[in-house]
């Protein structure tokens, strides 16, 4: 059962702009104006829809009503012509929609660099607003799609005053950059009553929960984004003492989706939740975790099956955060198999081998110093992975 | 034809300590002491030899007789047992050659977290005192290989007054980190007559200039070493008046071996010579090279020998260097594919194509805004390297 919010129309259609016999245009519409909370990519070099996109929110006061989405062109890296062709959608679609441009928020994700084809856009946005209504959130879910192999959807619902909220969500993958596929896209729709600082605040910590904290393959897209909406519609409103519970639900939201993220990564087999803890500082724990994921040679002994800690430990031997080499313990699921500096000689192999041979692998670093953490969920690294990548384009 | 230097002798026999049925103890001796340069790596898990033969450098304020590798085991995070078996094997060899301990430097690379079978040392030993001088330093350079399919071997001569002087240089890769198989060692051997300090001075600008700007997978061993050794026996004193000449021909000797472990990458197909420049900072340059180099897609782009800017210029947007977006140019060869935030549109797409189907690339980035630049060289992203790091252990 997939729950969503109130006061939400979808539309996707087939614009034929990369993809054939797919659709690759999909609209999400609040009926009224909805507080807007975004993070998008650091990358510096920004898509077109990007930058569209940052402006309308500047111009609403964070603020916005429709969400407008094409997978295939990523539309960055295109120069002034990029940026034309998005406003001009934009522009068109708010005549179908009868409601300002800057109400509208661009988000686009396929091949870098190369330019719309500007004719199609009209008939398709024409048939986008005839669609409006009669298609739903997981045809939206499916339209996004690139490299993906199935939709990203999670949904929390809960109870206040007798008034019931929903939120849900929807994501793509499938790399953390595949950047002819730029990237990452998430959009989270809800129905909560809030003004846009609180709920910017809720996002900000949620994606720093979740999607931040996943790697497929170590880098940033040029279209990463992740698009909050709250219109109001279920009457809860966002209180300072549900305010946590709040953020916790999107996050979840958030996190189940990155989970599907990593689940769908480009060629992955694994998903491993890894855990560094025991650190004096957070940061410390997050430049370990990171190393540790990014490590293509941790990734394919994973891949393997392989509880290869020697290559673990030279991950984050080679960083500078802060730890003691001689009081490191590697543990996977709860089999400790590296401590004091040397391995561990293991009884029980086949429980071992057991672990290793599930879908969802856990890695716990504990660096017995402090108190503080960081985890991540990150994919393992397959002949799978090369061979979209090395094929993609041509 | 290789020349080695004089007053050198060589040794190397099987030993089995992982592998059958070829060489993996080799010794390098010097017949009279030589003024010793080494550059250690800096990864925090140090394995036994390094710690070993740092302390013996320390000891004898750089100088060393002989350098003892053995491949198959890296006697990494191994601890006490580690050390003590390192310390014996060192002990055993200077009883056979007659010199102090401290005079013999051991360097092992192989898998990390094993221990030696110790009763496999003594034999060992005996045989590689017995086989001095009957071997070559190609043996040396075949006995010290682990996922190398090829020794790497280079030379440099020169004459100064009428005497002659020889660097010359092994070293082994095959993955700048593949740390089951801790990975590149380097051995540079010379008839100069040079004093420790500015020897140490031209090995880290030569290592600074080659080895350091290689990139396979973007990881650091525990095991990595570059060793020098200079015994005076060519009458070529290293005076202020050729010190840059021979700095030269030291960097040109790491530069053909750090490409020859490119050439030599675990499933790489392709080595491509990344030039950043026009940064306003060396450092950003840097920054940027190496981020190109490490990022998966632009390797596996290159496999595909798909001329994919966009991965290019993502991997850069992902960094905090100074440049501006706008300014960037990407080249090819000589083929200019990317400026002013755009893709070239271009007409000679059978000359790109030729140009990717080498194995040798040639990737140009100018930044347009100053003088700096900085180079590196790297490898391609296969499923043969996936295949070879997935099921190494097992």
């Amino acid at each position: 059962m997939l729950y969503i919010p109130r006061g939400y129309t979808f539309s996707s259609v087939e614009a034929n702009f990369r993809y054939q016999d797919r659709e690759d245009l999909a609209l999400i519409f609040s009926h009224s104006e909805a507080s807007c909370a975004a993070v998008f990519t650091k990358n510096r070099f920004q898509a077109a829809p990007i930058l569209v996109a940052k402006e309308n929110l500047l111009k609403t006061k964070w603020k916005n009503q429709a969400i407008m989405i094409n997978s295939g062109i990523a539309n960055a890296c295109t120069g002034e012509e990029g940026i034309k062709v998005c406003l001009e959608s934009v522009r068109l679609l708010s005549r179908h929609l009868n409601i300002k441009e800057e109400m509208i928020l661009p988000a686009s994700t396929g091949v870098i660099g190369e330019q719309f084809d500007d004719k199609k856009w009209p008939p398709a946005i024409s048939k986008l607003g005839e669609y409006l209504g009669k298609k739903d959130l997981v045809d939206v879910a499916q339209a996004i799609l690139t490299t993906d192999t199935f939709p990203k959807i999670a949904f929390r619902r809960f109870e206040h005053e007798g008034h019931i909220a929903t939120i849900t969500g929807i994501a793509k993958g499938a790399g953390m950059i595949c950047p002819n596929m730029a990237t990452m896209l998430g959009f989270i729709i809800s129905d909560l009553k809030i003004s846009p600082e609180p709920w910017q605040g809720i996002l900000t910590y949620a994606v720093n929960h979740s999607f931040n904290r996943i790697s497929v393959d170590g880098d940033t897209s040029t279209n990463d984004c992740v698009i909050a909406m709250a219109n109001g519609k279920s009457s809860v409103g966002v209180t300072p003492d549900i305010l946590s519970q709040v953020r916790e639900l999107v996050t979840e939201v958030c996190l189940e989706l990155a989970y599907q993220i990593v689940q769908d990564a480009e060629g992955g087999t694994k998903v491993i939740h890894l855990e560094v803890k025991g650190a004096e500082r957070e940061e410390d724990a997050e430049i370990l975790a990171r190393a540790i994921a990014h490590s293509p040679l941790v990734k394919t002994a994973l891949y393997g099956e392989d509880a290869n800690w020697g290559r673990i430990v030279a991950a984050m031997g080679k960083t500078q955060a802060r730890f003691i080499p001689e009081k490191v313990k590697v543990i996977i699921g709860d089999i400790c198999i590296f401590e004091k500096g040397c391995g561990v000689k293991i009884d029980t192999d086949s429980l071992l081998v057991s672990k290793l041979k599930r879908q969802d692998i856990t890695i716990t670093i504990d660096l017995q110093m402090g108190e503080e953490g960081y985890w991540m969920l990150f994919a393992d690294l397959t002949e799978e992975y090369v061979k979209i990548n090395g094929c993609y384009r041509t």
